[in-house]
This record gives structure tokens, sequence and C-alpha cells, in this order.
């Protein structure tokens, strides 16, 4: 039997304004008895068809919206999407890793899939997305003749969708360690071992923004350095840098790409907590013109950003303001959607304070463009980097 | 007598942490019997000297600080202050027009200098600097060797401050047209005739955006676009380009650049209000790539912004997408301190939910760096610009 949701009057006008999600609250009446996971009309409360959607009874997120009016839920929808996707990245240049589809954001609730040269990695985030894995394999093969797809699923997310962690190969071949290419740069990195994905392609425009930024002698810090990255672009100008991060994984990575882009000479590494090591670092004497400050989410709710992140943020920020040379430049990255601009700039200035130093802002920078921002659609705005100067 | 002033201890704190202005609540007392427009010492309740400050009882802002610590106020000061913000702009590059000093982000509160070429436009806004201004003569011919200064305080904001608008040579010889340079283009104002000092220098990098994304053929609307200086970059782009303003000098302005830049054939002009305009437009059946809303400020106060600018924000807003085609972008502008980006998010997105388009945020910029924003003091935030791109 058919089944289809009806929707209380102020959901439907959200949803009608491209909002993709209603909540339990939203929801008027379910009829029929849709199966978790499943495609289920979305009408509004004279019976008239909203769009379709996932519809999950036990998530957080009952209904995720899927299409707008009658356009069916089919294999060719799911193509369509991933067509209109890739077609929104062709502006994305120097560079053969790309966001490929950004869930909500490109239509595609659950689904992330970020491409690095030949191969696609796949992230699945909910039940209705979890039911389609065979088809999107297919579908991506067709579309983009990869070498290998693999999935990294094992993402807390999951669980409010009543799904285990999952990670393996899909399909193909998954070369081990991927080549990520940036700028005439190369990046070793791993679909397997790494984190996310593998890489931080949403930090891509930050990082030509501090290569562009470098001088010659210039002494970089890469804070949660990861794969060394940031550090890397800044030896490519000409800087020397630190990398920092608690994953000797990672850090061995980061001397790997260093070396292999003859950069060895100009990368350090050092292992450890980076509060713990930036604090060592001020002990030490050392003092660097710029510091990239790229925590993990730390923050899923507001709440958890009020009872001790704020705090935690501002310790960070007061480091590495410490750590700066006058007139040296700190870029501090936020990948919490909960945490916003105005967080970070109360942490930075509470640390100022602290530090006793004037902050001239260099620039705000958003996420790029194959992390899509949907206006409508708040929660699709989670990076914000304020890059600040240091004065007096 | 020396007078000073003794402050309460939340607001010490806050000058301190590089805030500049101090109100009638945060003054504790008024020793000795300060001049209007005299500079004071500033004290906390201890009677350790915080700064030095520019007095007037009777303005809104009764403190405004010019140095910490015990540096004094002089013409050395001003010299320093002045040398210190030409500094900070030489990144600034392919333009003879820059914001050379920008207030109390430059440390010179209620001092506006703009150069363009080889005049300087400067407008004095407060009591305290406008017995600086034989001084700031002196200085700048002594520093830049100008051919020309010439003063546009003819600006609200002094009276407030007691005093009467101003416009007038200051020195010099004051060329009329004058010719701003930027990127390859020539634009003629009018230091004397022009709106604020003549041009408007914070779109700069606006303008090269716009630039960058247009293409042949595209057609681009410039609303409230003055002497067309975003048409005619368009144009330069290979775009025909619509200039609307209601000032039929700028108009004429407008059309003098297009022929400057041999672009007149790509550039039209219509004389109105913005709102009327853009509905004829629609009615006629035109539509656009681009379309560029630069409102004027229209607020002072959050009240205003909630008693109708926010609808008439709305408003415009719709009539801008309604012109767009799919996939045009808007650059949206608002240059009034007390309107948030979040105002200007949601402005867009009620009109959006109007007409019914979904909208992915391409970028959101703020002022560039000779109008520098320092973190500290939020008042030197003033311009936003979402830019976003119409789907479906």
């Amino acid at each position: 039997m058919k089944a289809w949701i009806v929707l209380k009057p102020h959901a439907e006008r959200k949803l009608r304004n491209f909002y993709p999600w209603a909540f339990h609250d939203d929801i008027a009446r379910v009829h029929g008895d849709p199966e978790p996971g499943a495609v289920v009309e979305v009408r509004d409360a004279t019976g008239t068809l909203v769009g379709r959607a996932f519809y999950n009874p036990a998530a957080h997120i009952p209904l995720r919206m899927l299409t707008r009016g009658d356009e069916p839920v089919d294999s060719g929808w799911l193509r369509r999407r991933l067509a209109e996707a890739a077609d929104r990245r062709r502006s994305i240049r120097d560079t053969n890793a790309v966001r490929l589809v950004h869930g909500e954001a490109d239509g595609l609730p659950g689904l992330i899939i970020d491409r690095y040269g030949d191969v696609l990695v796949v992230q699945i985030r909910n039940l209705g997305m979890e039911r389609w894995r065979e088809i999107l394999v297919g579908a991506l093969r067709e579309r983009f003749a990869p070498r290998g797809i693999y999935e990294r699923s094992d993402v807390e997310a999951r669980e409010d969708e009543g799904l285990e962690p999952r990670a393996g190969r899909l399909w193909g071949e998954i070369p081990d360690p991927l080549e990520v290419e940036e700028d005439g740069l190369v990046f070793e990195t791993s679909a397997i071992r790494g984190q996310k994905t593998g890489f931080y392609l949403d930090q891509r425009e930050n990082r030509r923004r501090l290569r562009g930024m470098v001088r010659p002698g210039d002494r970089v810090l890469d804070v949660y350095g990861y794969i060394g990255t940031f550090a890397i672009h800044a030896a490519a100008a000409g800087a020397t840098a630190m990398v920092i991060d608690k994953d000797p994984w990672a850090l061995q990575q980061a001397e790997r790409n260093a070396a292999r882009n003859g950069l060895a000479s100009r990368i350090t590494v050092r292992l450890g907590d980076a509060l713990e090591m930036m604090e060592a670092l001020l002990a030490e004497g050392r003092r660097f013109t710029h510091v990239v400050l790229d925590p993990p989410a730390m923050v899923k709710r507001r709440t958890e950003w009020e009872r001790g992140v704020r705090r935690r943020f501002v310790e960070m920020a007061a480091f590495a303001l410490r750590l700066l040379e006058e007139g040296g430049v700190l870029f501090f990255s936020s990948c919490a959607y909960p945490v916003r601009l105005e967080d970070l700039i109360e942490a930075v200035r509470l640390a100022a304070a602290d530090v006793g130093c004037r902050l001239v802002v260099r620039d705000v920078t958003y996420q790029p463009p194959d992390h899509p921002w949907i206006l409508q659609i708040p929660e699709t705005l989670y990076l914000k980097t304020l890059i600040v100067e240091k004065q007096g």
C-alpha cells in the first residue's frame, strides 16, 4: 500500500522554500505503514503533493526531502542529481580532488562523494540512502568510469539512523596510498586509513590563501596539521613549516609528502596534543609568522560550545596569538555547524584581551564551491575561517 | 589646569582591549574642566593612565581614544599614524585610488582620507579632529606631496558633535573631474560633486569579482549604480550592462566613463528610483545574468532595520531575483553597520520564498583591506556582500 506523510502547515512552508528536513513535530499524520528507509510521498493538509522524501521514524530527522512536486525518485533521479552535482564542480581547477556530492546541498541527503583522480570515496549517512548503495555504485561506474569506489561510512551520524559504521571496497581497485594533486603539489593519503574520506578538500582555498601570503623565510605553524597540507603549501612558497598532530600515521604521511615534493628540509613535525605542543613551543621561545589552527569539530550541539569548547577555543587562540610575531597572521577555522563566525570572533577577542594585542581581520572565508552552502539550508554552512593579523 | 577622565572598571577593560570609545555611562568622574574637543588623559580608578582621548561632553561618544599608555598626542603622533596607515596599504595594487585613513580602524578617530592619484580628499567627523585640521594639512603635504587636498566633511555625523557640514579646498589644486584608475579602466568622478569623497573604494574587490565572473554576452544590471563602476567593469569583460540611479549627474558620469573606456555601446542608463525601475524592467520582460544591488546605508540604528528597512530589502531582493535568469548571480551589499550578514541572508531567504527559487551562496565578502576591520571594534565592520546564485 502506498504510504504518505501529511505535514503541519508551518513545515510545509519551510519545505516549499527548499528546506530539506521535517522533524517529528512537523508531521501531522502518517498514512499507511511505510517501512523505515522507504521513499514516501509528502503532502500538505489539503492532500497536495509537496514532494518525496526518505522516511525513518526512528531518526532525529524522520523526513529528508528528495524531490519536489511530482518528480519520481528512481535511478533516473539519482543519475540526474549526480550529473548536476558534477556539472556544478566544473570550475574547480588545478586539482584532481573534488567533493562531487555534498549531501542535502546537492539534493542527495546523506550522501557524500569525494573524487581523488580516478578513485571515488563514498559516505552514506542515513537509512534511506543505505538502500541505494547498489544503484549508486552502478550509476557512479556508468557516469565516472572510476578505477575504484571505496566506502567510508564509519561515522557517528549513522547511529541515530540505526546504522552500524561501515567501511570497505565497493568496487574496483583502491590504490593505497591515494595521490591528491593540488596546485602542482602531490599529497599521498589513504582512503582506508585517512581521516574522513582521506583529505580535507574543504580547506583547499585557505591553503591557496596561505601560500599566496607567505614569503621566503616565513615560519609557519600548522596545528592539527594532519598530513601536512597547509605546511607543504607554505613550504612551496619558501617558508619553513612545522606540523603538529597527535596521529603518528598522519605525521609520517606529512614527512613523506614533504619529501615527495622536494621540501623535506623545510618541514618538521611534532607528535602530540595541540595545546601541549603550542605551550612547549612558547616555552622554547619559538615564534611564527603564520599559525594555522584547524581543529576538529568538537561540537555537535550548541550546548557543548557553551559548556567547555568555547573555553578551549579561547585557550587555543591565546596560544596561537602568543606564538605569532608582530604582523603575523592566524588562520582559525571551525568546521562545526553550531559554532558561528560570531563565536570564533568572540573567542579570538577574549584571547587577544589576555595576550594584549590588537587584531586586524584580514579575511573571513567559508567553504569552497564543491561544498555548497544553500541559503535556505543554514546547516549546509559549516566551515568558517577567521584570518587575523596581530598588531602591536 | 590639566584635565583627566576617570573610567568605571568595566569600561577600562574594554579600552585596554583596544576598543576606542567610552560612553557617558563609562565615565566615573571628570577632573578639571576640559574644553570640548580637547585631548584629555584617561585614567582608571587607581589613577593609572590608560591613554589619551578626544573629549566632547556634548557628543553621543564623549571619549575617543587616541593613544595608549603614556604616548603623547602631538604632531609626531599624527605623522606616525599617517605613516603606519599608508604602510598598511602597500599591498593594494592596480589602482591609483585608496582609502589611506579609515578613522578608528587606523587609530585616527573621525578622520577619513581617500587618495585619488595626487589628490587627497579628507573627511573630519568629530570635534576633536576638527582642531587638528591645520596640522593635518601640513602633515599630509609633508608625507604625500599632493597636488591638492579637498575636504568633504558634509556628513550628518558631525551634527552630533555640534559641527556644521563643511566642504572645500584645503590646499593646492583640485582637478575636476578627478580620474580614478582601476584595473586598466579610468573613471571620472568629482571630489566636489560626487557622493561621499567621490568614489566607492570599498567595492573595489567586488567589482573585480564581478568582472572575473562575467562572460561575453552576459547581461548585467547595476542598481544604485552611481557612476557605473560595476557596469563598466562587467562591460570590459564583454557583458552589456545597465546602470540605474536616481542622480542625473551620476548617470551622466556613467555614460562619460563608458565612452572614456571605449565601452559606450555596451552601457545603458536609466534614471529613477531603484525599486520602480526594477519593476518596470520586469514588466518589459528583461532578464539579466547578474544583478548588483548596492543600496545606500538606509539604517543608522537597529530599530530602523526592524521598522521598515528590512521589508524594503526583502522587496528589493525579490525584484532582483525575479530579474535574474536561472543560474544568474546576485551581489547584494549593505554598508550599514547595524545590518548584519544574518539580516541580509534573512531578507534574501524571504525574497526567495516569494520568488520560489533555491539559492546557492557563491561568496560572502567584507570590506577590502584599506577599510580595516578591527576585531576588537565591531563598528569597523560595515560592508557585507552576499553573492548568491539562483537555481531552479
